[in-house]
């Protein structure tokens, strides 16, 4: 395993708009913001920093422009935000300046589409090539997330075949990486690794990020085996924050602190000051006022356990 | 992967010993009897049920002789007992006919050999020779548990050279089995992957078991890769109960129906009906009054996805 795996790992930190959209309470823009810089100050070099949603729909992402024009800009940072449609892109296009990167998604099973957008998969795909296009040619940096690739809560297993279809389609769109989600956290070790295994032979040229839930607590177990087969990068969220609580009380985005904490013990480099993380983490947790899931939240670094 | 991955493993579930101890309330002897008969309903084959150790230190376990005369033998399961000390096997004596196997534990780490048991290892060990084997001689199935393999919270890195000669003493001494036991969460994978695989050629004809804490989460990812090591023997906890809080508030074992999820999922028979262990698990909750920490009993099987 030591020779397979890589030296050093991409990780998004995602928790700024997955997480901050679930919670219940609408978190005020400038404890984002400096939360925000916190994760910046940790050492993580990707962060989707928001989303233009329907203020009405996601009232907790309605300050999606305040957040892009408060937030500093780092150099080695790269900002992403998510974009659902063409009235988001729009929406998001005049603060082009202040984020690098646009994240598009949608599902790999036409029940958890139109569940989740109202659309076909192939309504879905038409749209997305004419934003995906526009996006590229303003200049961003574009991802494609697909949801539900290793499973659907509605139809079950999904056809890897079908999933690197949808890859190909946001590549040949535009996107220079495409994203892999684990949404409801059915994914398990074995699956994951023959997945990206053959995904690297049907997608040569496009970065393969894994996005995984910890739903059934095999969230790292999927981390581990997606690194066995070939990816080095990944999405995660501090504290656990956000993923999709499916059912409700399931956890879902594994913790960026327990990647970080595994990958770092494993020797697979991240660029991130645990320490400096876990106070991220620590912060988001008094605003919240309540305990986050994050293991490595509440028991430390390993090292940090002598002391203890 | 595919191909080195075992067919089958054994799991010995540890929460009526583990769990139970842990407990802030004694569970009423009825109860845990009522517990241990459904885990042995789900099909749990090696079922840790009480311990021998003194009441006035670990009252949550003072029923241990009530627990035995009461737990009906089931063909096919093996119920095991702690033995912490002489005093503790010579008062198991007596009820052996009630069960099976005599676990035995020390600590890697003269450190933390020393807080918990309040003697060196040396002494363990000479201790240890004299219990194991008049257990052996009574003739019960011995396991010898090794505490902090993978690493202390006091001393940091733990040789395992170290720890394999631990263990050859142990099976010199008449145990068949030794668990390795990651005590407060300190191992990653590639350790672990690297530990089994040295171990297996440093103590052939020793049965091996993983016991993994998801203290900083990356219990089952430990798992996996003592799989990919050899192991096909692990100890865990349903409901997650049990383990060694450190830091306070810190999650212990691996859940027992978290690590059924994952292996069943991969194609690894554990014997263990899921939807049955999460009914004892359910029961448990229900028993204690406040929700335990196991992934899959909030988030339910894979396939029970679909129909929520």
């Amino acid at each position: 395993m030591a020779g397979e795996l890589p030296e050093s790992v991409r990780i998004r930190e995602v928790g700024p708009r997955d997480g901050f959209q679930n919670e219940p309470e609408v978190i005020p823009t400038g404890q984002k913001v400096r939360l925000i810089g916190m994760l910046a100050d940790a050492g993580l070099k990707r962060i989707e920093v928001t989303s233009f949603v329907r203020p009405d729909v996601i009232p907790q992402l309605a300050d999606a422009t305040e957040v892009l024009a408060a937030i500093e800009p780092r150099a080695g940072v790269t900002y992403s935000v998510l974009i659902p449609n063409r009235k988001g892109l729009e929406n998001a296009l005049p603060h082009r300046d202040s984020f690098h990167e646009a994240n598009f998604f949608l599902s790999a099973s036409e029940t958890h589409n139109r569940k989740n957008v109202n659309r076909s998969i192939e309504e879905s795909l038409k749209d997305l090539k004419g934003t995906i296009g526009e996006a590229s040619s303003a200049g961003l940096r574009c991802e494609g997330v697909i949801s539900t690739s290793f499973g659907c809560p509605y139809e079950g297993e999904v056809p890897p075949q079908r999933v690197f279809e949808i890859a190909r389609a946001l590549s040949g769109f535009g996107c220079e990486e495409v994203a892999f989600g684990d949404t409801t956290g059915m994914a398990n070790p074995r699956q994951v690794r023959g997945f990206f295994e053959r995904a690297r032979e049907e997608l040569r040229g496009v970065e393969l990020t894994a996005h995984f839930h910890n739903t059934r607590g095999q969230g790292l177990a999927n981390v581990l085996a997606a690194l066995e087969g070939g990816v080095n990068s990944f999405e995660s969220s501090f504290g656990e924050l956000g993923g999709c609580p499916v059912p409700p009380g399931a956890t879902g985005n594994i913790a960026t602190e327990d990647l970080v904490s595994m990958l770092e013990e494993m020797g697979v480099a991240t660029g991130v000051d645990l320490e400096k993380l876990i106070e991220a983490s620590a912060a988001a947790q008094q605003a919240l006022g309540r305990p986050l899931g994050a293991h490595t939240l509440v028991a430390g670094p390993v090292d940090w356990a002598p002391r203890r």
